[in-house]
């Protein structure tokens, strides 16, 4: 693909500097770009690194000074060049319909434009909005809803009942609507509580590669619009995920945990059954959460606690055997003071 | 679906205290409860609240005292709600046989009222007892053999030569019998271990959605029966699982680990290799466990030791940047002291 | 299988001390060896070990002492037995060619012997290898390329335009190639990065179960020759795993992260963004590495730090209850002798 830089400041709404006729013909990382690339520079101090790379063209913040190649001038450079990186985005090949090797139930609702992959399997009742896609080798059970635009990749698995609103993207190998994890302990073992709640995910959430969203076990587990959830998440039932929310890589939440609008979840954090995390709060990586977490704060570490007195405290056990000593040598001191003044 | 209340007692094998005729519409949450719903009150405390939803009725401890609405009376409430849930759930919509759509190998062998779903792989010399499920594009190797009503949900994998017992739920994208990761390390590299074990799992064992089990390098990986697994958990080559063990999502298990019987391990917990979790023993989410864990003890942190020790450790962690100022305290005063005695 | 103890001696280059006619029909661990295996037998000190069971032979280190059993001698019995293990393996069942129940795009290139198996689903323009087996409801992108001898394992997943080496190993449920967790927020909500790179795995690698491994957000993820990477493991865009590295189970590494040649982490291990582990660094189990390791390191717990040194202060940690009550006592006794010398 070849495009004048002219018409990605376009794409972009941005304000051209330079020549609008050169070609474009990739976008690159500023450690990565190849001659004939286009990338961008977040901040000032990056300018000089940017002009140094092999790119024919750089997308700069709006302030920026004249620079020795053509440059987009922008407020938001990284916002620009995810606008950018979709001109660059290949095709997806899927042609709308139904792929003859598909197996798919009864009384299917498909709108304009949808498509049903190869092997992929639908049960009954099965309604998809215009323009969703459903994968090769994707498993969409009895009664789900699917709303227009949602793109179900190869072999994600959405079990029965289940809803997904409109513009959302589940990745290969995510399963929504498994039965939650619950048991109650009696003499014979443990007795399984049957889960009959289901999945309900809002419009423009992501959800994704072999993550698992559990169906509640009455009611519902939600995932609010705009959520977007990473890779490998275990999401228990009757969890409520607020607009927004960022969930990033292998983090795990315990049954009925509500996040609220906003929050950042960092990779890896734990969060304890029946626990709210309050809107745009922030927990840092490897977190564990065992009590409610305030709106706007940032927590981590084990037990999670605000993450400057974290720090701190971590720091300080990085000298603790040394204060073991200066304690011991205290101690010492004052005996034999004690046994000077004894004397 | 409509039970009278009536009904329902009998099923849970509770005392009905009201009106029998009450017609019940579904089972809810205590903090969602619906009108013509049915909910459960775990202890004396929660019975107000209880009282105040929209619910029809409720079942309560047996020793509750009269209440408001018409209720079941059973001395395991959260029990009884796990048996009335499996009223209200929908029918597995499947039939006996195998889909048209299924590539099946060699000598199945089929019990009474099996079925294959749609677009799942049978190799040969499978084995199937009565009244098994195998899942829409669930994969079953050669050689497996598994037991009575079982259920292997859509798009599990479950490796050549795995023997599952009876009464077992295999969730969706779990894959049971993989490799175990074992390498020599060369001048050349890492020179493969071959995996040449095998998966068994015993009786009513449940094994959450994407979780991975690995063969035995040589002999078994063996869950026992009862054991509950969740979501995302990884189980090494030849580890032992004993009966009634509960693991919660994510937690992982290095080679040849052996949890004893009744044990429970939170969530994200994560065990060495070689290690013995005595039964009954429990592990506190997040926990990392680095060696043998005694019968009965309630272990957190890392390293993993006993909860209540850790707790205190934690706790004062956090003072820890305090206690640093006061020993540099300590110590500026006994110099001044010195110096005074000095002059 | 019936292997005259000859012959295995012959594969593994060991020296046969003792009947060689002596027939071995399995092989065993120490802890489970039957009559008829051969076990081995790494150091001196689990001679006598290896003595009492039921094997029937051992392999021994070269300098063993004479043993009640016939034994091969080998300067590495555990890459020995790692060898002869390869000799008892099941023969895979598979049969050069497609599948007929496998669905496959335009213009596949097909190396001699190369299987595709049933359910399938392979893309267009997809290039295999000799001897490449495609297991039973694996899902190949369109443009993939996969090398010699490669094996993709049942269901897993390989997106489009993702390169693979030769002898690689690629297990169930692995998903390659998906997209890179990107956003950019916006006072509408986090837009999406498109990730319109690939993975770029070489030669002689090993996927585990369910592990996801992103897409470039542009260039490349990439996975260097022989590296060894186990199940449930996250790697985000743009990382570059070097040769021969180690990474265990459900460890994560956001995005740009580099590990150097040779690094070997532990289980859940969590590494922030456009961090480099260096070159035979080794990182603990559950660490979370939030700054660069130097090369040939041992780091482990949260923040990392050297092992020894976090080893000392989680020690110290578990004496930090009662330091603080030592530290009361100083200054208790600090005020007493004040009283004292002001009385």
């Amino acid at each position: 693909m070849v495009i004048p830089l002219r018409k990605i400041a376009e794409a972009v709404d941005g304000t051209l500097d330079g020549d609008g006729t050169t070609l474009i013909t990739g976008a690159g990382a500023l450690d990565g770009a190849k001659e004939g690339d286009i990338a961008y520079v977040d901040t000032l101090e990056l300018l000089a690194e940017g002009e140094r790379t092999a790119a024919a063209a750089l997308i700069v913040p709006s302030e920026a000074p004249a620079c020795s190649k053509p440059v987009i001038r922008t407020p938001q450079p990284r916002l620009a060049f995810a606008k950018l990186l979709a001109l660059f985005a290949p095709e997806p090949r899927t042609s709308p319909g139904t792929h003859p090797s598909a197996v798919v139930g009864d009384a299917l609702q498909m709108g304009d434009g949808a498509s049903v992959g190869a092997l992929a399997y639908l049960g009954n009742n099965v309604s998809l909005g215009d323009g969703v896609i459903v994968g090769p080798q994707a498993c969409i059970g009895d009664d789900v809803c699917i709303g227009a635009r949602t793109v179900v990749n190869a072999r994600a698995v959405v079990h029965e009942r289940t809803v997904i609103g409109e513009d959302c993207i589940i990745h290969s190998g995510a399963v929504l609507g498994a039965d939650g994890f619950g048991f109650v302990p009696t003499e014979d073992g443990l007795h399984k509580v049957p889960q009959i709640g289901r999945v309900v995910v809002g419009n423009d959430v992501e959800i994704g590669a072999n993550t698992t969203i559990d169906r509640g076990t009455v009611g519902e587990t939600r995932i609010e619009d705009g959520a977007k959830i990473d890779n490998l998440v275990h999401i228990a039932h009757n969890c409520i995920i607020g607009r927004h929310v960022v969930i990033c890589g292998q983090t795990g939440l315990s049954g009925s945990v509500r996040i609220e609008d906003g929050a950042v979840l960092g990779g890896q954090v734990g969060i304890r059954d029946n626990t709210v995390i309050g809107a745009r709060a922030r927990i840092g990586a490897q977190g564990g959460v065992i009590s409610d977490v305030p709106a706007g704060a940032v927590y981590s570490g084990y037990p999670a606690r605000p993450h400057n007195q974290q720090m701190r405290a971590y720091a300080a056990l990085q000298r603790l055997p040394e204060l073991v000593k200066r304690v011991r040598q205290l101690e010492k001191e004052l005996e034999r003071r004690e046994g000077i003044e004894n004397t």
